[in-house]
């Protein structure tokens, strides 16, 4: 595969003259597009430049003054497709601010109480090679001293969208409610809720309505997160603004300067929000005395993506049930256009009553655990003494949700909790073992998997409960 | 407005300069669409003939032996667009070709028990204008004597398509049984019944499978059944195939011979399947001993209405209290782009309910009345001097659903049940005083005419009654 560009494509996607094509093919190039038909054959002659280059992350660490042996990692990528105003360096530079304003307290003698890591990938286009490597050549320091990585890339004018681990779903909803919004009288955290609110349907309405934090999404892959949450189990946020930036120019010659500033970002002002919305989450998570992780957001989280999975289940047993009936009964055959090719597809196994009671029980479980660590630590004080050995507790907690074995057939990805989908390349599964073990129909697999969500749940329950007893 | 060819547009689309249109305007020519932008100005020359020409109807009439003031309407338009392959003739040679039976029948000395029309409508196109002048014409006696009007259009490959009147609905299924279709082992009935079943949701699915009759769609507008159904109240049919003959040439003069013969309905098999289904309908009307009225089958549909504005209610309440919400809460206007002219809603007021009692009432009599009716006519026999009277009872049932002060703000429209949308066009509204006065939020409108339909159902469940005691 070769991508080319519109002037090239033109004078061979011209020469097609078979059957036009559907409405949903039809591109914007001043043709009426056609499929292939008795076209002439067309010899090509292809070019590859394919040298080995080294490629360089750029990393800056800061120490901390009281704990240094915790990390609080934040990267872009440095890397670009052709250009790259809006990706990567619209995040970049916000990134670069923020360390700016660092090095300023730092002349001040200031220290922050925690190490900070300030990395800027390489390779990341090309399959996110800086930041695996760097992950994967120092994941032994990484598991015992990472608390939290914190991931941007592109970046617009917009709203503020965050995905990440649920654990730090309440604390970034504090972040976000301190930040102005650039066009607006209202905080980055008010107008995302708003568009959630208002583009969502009447049943996600009501929830968002009832809940006082707004919901992050969880992470699949496309950006450099993908080495320190689903490899090494580190709690991570991506964060960034859009949805009126135009987009359009994505991966191409025209992610120029001149587009950037007219369309993406008019004057960066979102380029200075993402500054503030990561170098607030940067230092509270630097400086705070005990890691702000919590749990209840977190618990409520999975029951919901374990109630997906459920009725996930009904309803594939529901549609397999109907699809036999059509194909036993010859209805499918009835409306079959003679003229047209169209083979009946053959009936399938019955959809089996899985067992979830496990992942139900491990849920309860975590519920009660995430609730009394929370009412454990607004109510009683910890002494200074312990606070260093609580935060290593806390952060290692999403060590819990990873396993060794990693997932089936791709064992490099260990999250149990997110991944993105063995088929879908950067779009996340929640719950993968078990979703796409279901979604394949390997019943027996699910069942297996099923019970590895439900020890992952209560492993990770019981770390919360030892983190509690500190107090 | 002028329609222009392809040929005579494109220079004139060509040189559009504005912004590119969104993807859903962009039509199949070999240009890029562009809104209007600094075009220069072009000045078109246009010719029109304002001739004033007469139309001819076609009216044939084969007097009936037995009940000669009993008729049975037949018709299709003989006019076209432009040419007329598909739009009228596939319907008209079908038509014909019925006709073309029963004259061959009546040289064996053969009459039908009821009078049989035979009507070719001219001036279709130009908004019904030949079947709307015999129908005023002949107002007073249809009124008296048309039992039933049976309507064909264009025809084509694939599936039995059957809107019309509720009380025909168990009739004209009997009929669709015993037709065979052309290109499968099986009937047009069981053909039309797998789309349905195959097609529907799963709700639909289990009402379709819960149900001995294929459903019938309620009748709008678009052909000449609107003066004899929607105006005079004369239960009515429109009937034709459809679905696998590709289109893309209605109204155009594309709609040859040629393309009508290679994709329309090559062979002509589905011309001979319409022939047998209005021929057999036809004879069958005009021969029964008895009309083979029903109304079961109504009472369930009008239920089913009755449900759908109930609920259309419902939904409208629910949906302005979430937008006068968003209002209010100033969620809307913050999800507003600054940059974009955005005007935010004024808040609605508030959705009442409507006492839907009056309707409900007159269907549980209805339901009743048909089911009464249906066990009568089925345990008891009628002596041949009653069947004449009982015969105009039956089908002036359908009268009894009109009201002669129509529909508000269009008189003509006198059917209380179906009728085409005052904003739809040929787009149909079922009990259309009320689902009207609903959509456009007039309660005091709704609340007359609930009592108007509920009045009209009461009214016609009554003409039942009386038919019933016939018995």
């Amino acid at each position: 595969m070769l991508p080319i560009s519109y002037a090239d494509a033109l004078p061979l996607l011209k020469n097609l003259d078979g059957a036009v094509v559907p409405e949903s093919w039809r591109g914007a190039l001043p043709i009426t597009y056609h499929f292939g038909g008795k076209t002439p054959t067309v010899h090509l002659k292809l070019a590859f430049n394919w040298d080995i280059k080294p490629i360089y992350n750029v990393i800056a660490k800061m120490k901390g003054a009281e704990r240094a042996d915790q990390w609080i990692i934040r990267g872009n990528h440095r890397d670009a497709w052709v250009n790259g105003a809006d990706d990567p360096l619209s995040g970049l530079v916000a990134m670069m601010e923020e360390a700016r304003g660092l090095s300023i307290l730092a002349k001040t003698g200031w220290r922050p109480k925690r190490t900070i890591i300030y990395a800027a990938w390489d390779g990341e286009e090309q399959g996110l090679l800086g930041s695996t490597e760097w992950a994967e050549h120092h994941a032994a320091e990484l598991k015992e001293k990472a608390a939290v990585y914190i991931n941007t890339d592109s970046n617009g004018r917009g709203f503020l969208g965050i995905g990440g681990s649920h654990t730090l779903e309440k604390f970034i909803n504090e972040v976000g409610r301190n930040i102005q919004d650039p066009q607006t009288e209202l905080t980055v955290w008010e107008r995302t809720r708003a568009l959630q609110i208002v583009s969502g349907s009447p049943t996600e309405r009501k929830e968002l309505l009832a809940k006082s934090d707004l919901p992050i999404y969880a992470l699949g892959s496309g950006s450099d997160y993908t080495p320190f949450l689903q490899h090494l189990g580190i709690a991570s946020l991506n964060i960034g603004f859009g949805g009126e930036d135009g987009g359009g120019s994505y991966h191409s010659i025209y992610d120029s300067f001149d587009h950037y500033s007219r369309f993406g970002d008019p004057g960066f002002a979102y380029g200075v929000a993402l500054a503030k919305v990561c170098g607030h989450a940067t230092l509270r998570l630097a400086n705070a005395d005990r890691l702000p992780f919590e749990f209840t957001n977190f618990a409520e989280t999975i029951k919901r993506y374990a109630d997906e999975v459920t009725k996930l289940t009904d309803t594939m047993r529901e549609d397999t049930q109907t699809m036999n009936q059509m194909v036993a009964s010859g209805m499918l055959k009835n409306v079959q256009d003679p003229t047209e090719t169209f083979v009946v597809p053959k009936a399938k196994a019955h959809v089996p009553y899985l067992n979830f009671a496990p992942i139900q029980n491990a849920l309860a479980k975590l519920n009660e655990s995430a609730k009394n660590f929370q009412k454990v630590s607004n109510v009683k004080q910890i002494s200074g003494q312990f606070q260093k050995s609580l935060d290593v507790m806390l952060y290692k907690t999403e060590r819990a949700l990873t396993r060794n074995a990693g997932l089936p057939r791709r064992d490099w990805f260990r999250h149990q909790i997110y991944a993105p989908g063995f088929y879908t390349g950067y779009g996340v599964k929640t719950l993968p073992g078990v979703r796409e073990a279901i979604e394949q129909r390997d019943w027996k697999e699910a069942g297996e998997q099923i019970d590895i969500v439900a020890k992952t749940i209560e492993n990770f329950a019981a770390e919360i409960d030892k983190a509690a007893r500190m107090f």
